[in-house]
């Protein structure tokens, strides 16, 4: 689980902060998360289903023992695609200080790794149109916009 | 788990032809799935994952003691959105016989409100680009595509 001067590994409990952190640096992330100190407790409930659940790995990217980037993997099950699991990654973020430097390059090629050899077919993800950034950065690892992604609040 | 005259219930093992039939029975579909009688085993397996799995719910829409349509609505917990769940809906078909009276419609209104129950902050689905009309039956529905879906293959 290593490449140059950065190591990937689950998450635990203790990492919640700054993966919270990272989540909440950012134009869409800061209208949606409370970055607290303590944090919000479900915050911890979601992680423990998390880390309970062997079809998610929430990831973080450690480089000189400081976490710096995170992800969360998925495994999806599905009839689709003749009962073809998925692998779908969401919540990926860099450290805003440590961006441009092919941190979040290294972490999804780890991640497409990763799906392989757990036996995926397909990654998938999706953006917010408003990230074009992150769309050019997909298309660079090899990712083809083919759908459209779309949402319904419940709330 | 009714409406009138349509009855929804999870997908039994039993059901998996009726459900593999719909979803070969499309455009996109057809390309890849294997209809055959037995069917191959890797939907078997896969159906056997998605059962045993409480985040996961296949369901089929049954009329008259036939099944017209299935979709599979999944529960994904995440850190983001202060550790919110969410909901995700897949492999969504209605039997080509008995499209446009209303079937698909019923469905996904059943599946946002299970979401609901199960306390999901967002259903979220992606759509191929070419389906234009399964866009606009979504934004008919209240859904708004906001994002970009993208996918790596790795087969």
């Amino acid at each position: 689980m290593t490449l140059p001067d950065i190591f990937f590994r689950l998450a635990s409990r203790a990492d919640l902060p700054s993966i919270v952190r990272m989540l909440a640096d950012d134009d869409l992330g800061s209208q949606r998360e409370r970055y607290e100190d303590p944090l919000p407790e479900a915050y911890y409930s979601a992680f423990g289903q998390i880390d309970s659940d062997p079809n998610h790995e929430l990831i973080v990217a450690e480089r000189n023992g400081e976490v710096i980037g995170t992800l969360h993997l998925m495994f999806l099950p599905s009839v689709s695609f003749q009962g073809g699991r998925r692998a779908q990654i969401e919540s990926v973020r860099v450290d805003k200080r440590f961006q441009s430097q092919g941190i979040g390059s290294e972490m999804m090629k780890w991640s497409m790794e990763r799906a392989r050899q757990r036996g995926a077919h397909v990654v998938q993800l999706t953006t917010h149109k408003t990230r074009l950034d992150a769309q050019r950065f997909y298309e660079r690892l090899g990712f083809k916009g083919s759908h459209l992604g779309m949402k319904f609040s419940l709330k």
